[in-house]
């Protein structure tokens, strides 16, 4: 069970070499203002990794949930502040965020185990 | 112009005080959670705003980005680092957020002037 | 103020009747469908009416929100009732729903006044 | 195969326990909070779950979608209103929804068998 | 009326030269690489705009939509290729898409008069 | 692993007969106006396809990405092509689309192996 964090991120790694190889210059560009959206600057990369993990949830996406939370958990985000995240997402989206809640305390205890 | 503001905050503060006195015991349960949400807590309140804004950008909704701005410009968040928020915003939730990205400059910038 | 109802209703009766003057097959079809969907068969229309409001309403959509409150109202749906709906609506879809549920209880007493 | 829905019962329970343990406390009264939406009141919690179901559907949400067809078919719901309930959502939310409308089919008779 | 297509662009002007002035890198780039998407490529620009406009649709964005129509008119999309994308948009959107249809169907009629 | 997209054809394959087969006429006339909003009309079939398969993407089901794909591949959509309508895809759906990204490029590489 703890392996499910890995396959993801095994896919994960995978498809975006994949993706690389593709070599899609759009597809690229945006890749790369992916990344820097979450750099330090105005805000904290730290800051800005909990506000894509709160968006995740809302937008209800288990994967970027997972991405997110193993970020927020090297970037140093306690559990209870990450609990304190999950909740506002689940106050903003209501009981259908429900699933991707059980979902993200479940990646949350698996990415404190690695 | 400078009244779109003034306008929304006025219609919801009537509308809410309807709401109130219709005295449903659960939607009044549900506006105390969502107010005890943005609390200071593991996280500051000041932080949960921040999160409540970006969650409102991605699910696109103006009214609730502009009642998280006048609440995150009044918690201390500065102009650039709103703007770091509404970038990750619009990476996450892509091009559908423009409208929204240039309704929260414009009230960002309303908010500034009161 | 209480014009806000007849301003929707005249809109979308003059755009309907500008889309039945276009006259695609496959639209026509779909205007159809959506009418059938809503008359008395296992489920009652009244019952039926009260589901299409609670989607509206999670999905966000003010003209469909005031489209089925009118609905509701008409097939015999009480205050009570609808107050009910909109708080599994609220509870389902989360704070982003606010705005609509102020939107539905300002268009549920602009209703029973006509 | 009929399995699946017993595997999502139990993986539900798992981490709602899980997420009791936590205790943290907006998270377990938003749960008091959806439990009491679905309770007889103005409408009977038979009514409640039917509409839980369909803004299941229209969001999209396979697990809520399951959750809430279990509930519905203990709450007596026949076959021909569940499946009258799966139409209004299909016309409301299109074809996005026919995947999920597979998956309350299944899970509709799977939950017959148990 | 037909000023309300006239509106919405110079709102957008205006807003978008407000967002230029602030110069974000991140949201400026993110505009370069919105810009590119529909240039000529392996697809034809014709071609991306009618797929950025049932993208708009099925997201249900009044602004993108009046974007994109007015691109898809000035690049030679007529009336009953428009007609057939609104088509599809209806049918994998959903009824929800409707007052959608009816804000396109009006945007397509004012381009036309301009 | 090449035969994820086998299982999801058969499992759409058998879920559609049972669906079929429980023969109810809304649910019917709606597959059918699913299945026509895809013919040759003022818009090729080919072109609809496309526009199905972005729609598809910014609503995120993966289930109808792998049915458009499909199609997409045998109307005569070049590798190049799909690329581009999966670049408007991500740039309109933004970063949250990035899994579904992923899912369709396995997807188009399966779909050309067959």
């Amino acid at each position: 069970m703890s392996s499910r964090l890995d396959e993801f991120q095994s896919y994960r790694t995978r498809m975006n070499e994949r993706i690389a190889e593709i070599n899609h210059l759009g597809i690229n560009r945006f890749f790369n203002l992916d990344t820097s959206a979450y750099k330090d600057g105005a805000l904290s990369g730290k800051t800005k990794e909990l506000l894509g993990l709160v968006a995740s949830m809302v937008l209800r996406c288990n994967d970027c949930i997972d991405y997110h939370i193993v970020q927020c958990v090297q970037a140093g985000w306690s559990d209870e502040e990450l609990l304190e995240a999950f909740n506002v997402a689940l106050v903003v989206g209501g009981s259908i965020v429900i699933p991707h809640l059980r979902h993200a305390v479940e990646t949350r205890d698996l990415a404190r185990q690695k």
